[in-house]
């Protein structure tokens, strides 16, 4: 066996995004320990930078060491104890997550429903909150990455702030691609992914939880069921202090691309990346306009960095797929569950948010569906 | 802030080991998506050298998405259900980590203690089965990583199949270090890290589960406690077939450095990297008793790729291991738990298991010990 050379694509699909050659130039310098003083060094800097592209001072910010989904479980598993009630906002793929999430935790999930492809509504979360006076927790995604729908976050988190309950938020789609202030909006725990707008490799998970939040984790009744993710664990090595205890070792390349990922988001200014991605949807927008293309989500509640369209009559989902892949080195997205084979999803997110790559996708897709 | 640019150390410590830059630049190549079929066509290579590395036909031969706690927790969150007896070998911090893990998933540890600094005692392993022919499992680390020692793996593999228990075996330590042979062990659920012999990146942990443990998880009476490390669910990703269902995001370029990684491995020979851990061991065992230091483990129980030595007396333990980080670029291991300011930790693993690697060290060692 071989050395693997991967192809160069342009990446378009949910996630990953395109990589900035600094971030891919951060990853392979050379490892050094995870209690390496200058490696504790670069981790303050890193809780810093999560801080600005959260807008939060908690001081629990910091980057799980896996993927989102054991981001949002680190959310669930040190937040819901058994019998606890959890409100939660399905819309697609990742509220359903959430669900399962609750359950294996032994709390009971009460489910507000909304169509795929529309945001979560917050007259629906209020009545959920009337009707449950003993929810302990409201959780729902910002930006649902299986359709591309925003909610209104701030709105929902008032609702639960104004009902006593804890929120958790999935921002894996929406931190670092439209606003999202943690502190401001009241939100007490969050997760995010790197491989989306901050176009950072995948395999981390940024998270932030309130003093609130973390009072409720240092307070349980019940251990919580898992070693890896306990948070009254990992703050002994993410948390202050100059002396920091061995818990995992972490993944110390990965968050040197995360560093060098989040230097670059401030480096451009926050407001300014809200701003490009919201003005490469509007460029993406009319291009596909023009072809004829129809959006899933209505306008309102569309997010500008994951586009979901009907797949046009006519044409085979694979096949389409495929020839841009194989012909143009492009990867786009398909539909997840209810919209599998009907729905494409395109991701303009990171460094994929850029117009050489938007307009390149707008003439792949014209040229693939002859338009 | 800026872009990190972390010093270049020679890696002695208890891993992660030092990096062959071919690793290095593998991590750095363009990122594609975790669905693309020439990624699927890496994942299925990684399965195929991992199989090789762990000696073992296991079709559930895979890496976790998280660093080795993270396997550790694989193993126990899908084998270990509410009720269920557990015997595990505890002879340092990672049979205690292990003893925790059995807990929070609801079973019952039995403990079976050995010193620190010496092996598992397979005659007390198949005490605690005859006392608890209800026991499912028999848990314990290969190669302790706290302390040195070495078990005698398959010894306690044939008492717990005689037994009737299935076993979990930590090899985070021990792969491509030291022989191990999943099959003919009769291993049923192991996990490994990559920082160590692998000398990979931190971050991924293998693991390989037999048919019998697979039946295990397919027929628990409860769900997995656990949404992102349940088999049930990350065969779906992981499992053989050309249709690989979406789980979670995979860590892209850290795949592709377990992939060269793994290349390097099965290019040298798993047994001629075995014998050059063991050549490594008797050349730096050479130089310390030179030196007139001591191992902490009995010889015959002694890992080559970990070496505890007692810390000399009249030398202060953070102040030799800061001089040799800050004048030398070399990092060694502290002690931990119970040998904490007793005990050194030197690894000499994967690419630090070479002789440059290990003639430096022990001139840096004689130069700030006066030896």
């Amino acid at each position: 066996m071989q050395s693997f050379n991967p192809p160069v694509r342009t990446l378009m699909g949910p996630g990953p995004s395109d990589i900035h050659p600094r971030v891919l130039a951060a990853m392979a310098r050379p490892t050094i320990g995870h209690l390496d003083p200058e490696f504790i060094g670069m981790m303050d800097e890193i809780k810093e930078l999560l801080k600005y592209a959260f807008q939060t001072e908690n001081e629990l910010t910091m980057p799980v060491s896996a993927p989102g989904s054991a981001g949002m479980e680190t959310c669930f598993v040190n937040l819901v104890e058994p019998g606890d009630k959890v409100i939660v906002g399905i819309n697609g793929v990742f509220g359903m997550r959430m669900k399962e999430n609750i359950e294996r935790f032994g709390g009971e999930a009460i489910v507000v429903a909304d169509d795929w492809g529309t945001a979560v509504t917050p007259a629906k979360v209020e009545e959920a909150c009337k009707n449950n006076p003993d929810a302990k927790i409201v959780a729902f995604v910002h930006a649902e990455t299986s359709t591309g729908a925003r909610s209104d976050a701030q709105a929902i988190c008032k609702i639960a702030q104004d009902n006593g309950c804890l929120t958790i938020v999935d921002a894996v789609t929406s931190l670092g691609g439209i606003e999202l202030k943690v502190d401001d909006w009241g939100i007490d725990a969050i997760y995010s992914g790197t491989q989306k707008c901050l176009s950072c490799v995948p395999g981390i998970s940024p998270i932030s939880f309130s003093e609130k939040a973390l009072d409720v984790v240092r307070n349980r009744k019940t251990k919580v069921p898992s070693w890896f993710l306990d948070l009254n664990l990992v703050i002994g090595y993410w948390g202050g202090g100059a002396k920091r205890a061995y818990h995992h070792t972490a993944p110390v390349n990965a968050l040197y691309a995360l560093h060098e990922s989040l230097v670059m988001l401030k480096e451009e200014g926050l407001e300014n990346t809200w701003a490009r991605h919201a003005e490469m949807h509007e460029m993406f927008k009319a291009g596909l306009q023009e072809m004829g293309m129809e959006f899933v989500v209505p306008e309102d509640q569309r997010l500008p960095e994951l586009n979901s369209v009907w797949i046009p009559q006519g044409f085979d989902d694979a096949e389409i797929r495929g020839k841009l892949l194989s012909e143009y080195n492009l990867e786009i997205g398909a539909g997840l569950g209810d919209f599998a084979g009907k729905v494409w999803r395109i991701g303009l997110m990171g460094d994929s948010a850029r117009k050489e790559k938007v307009l390149f996708c707008l003439a792949a897709l014209k040229a693939v569906l002859n338009k």
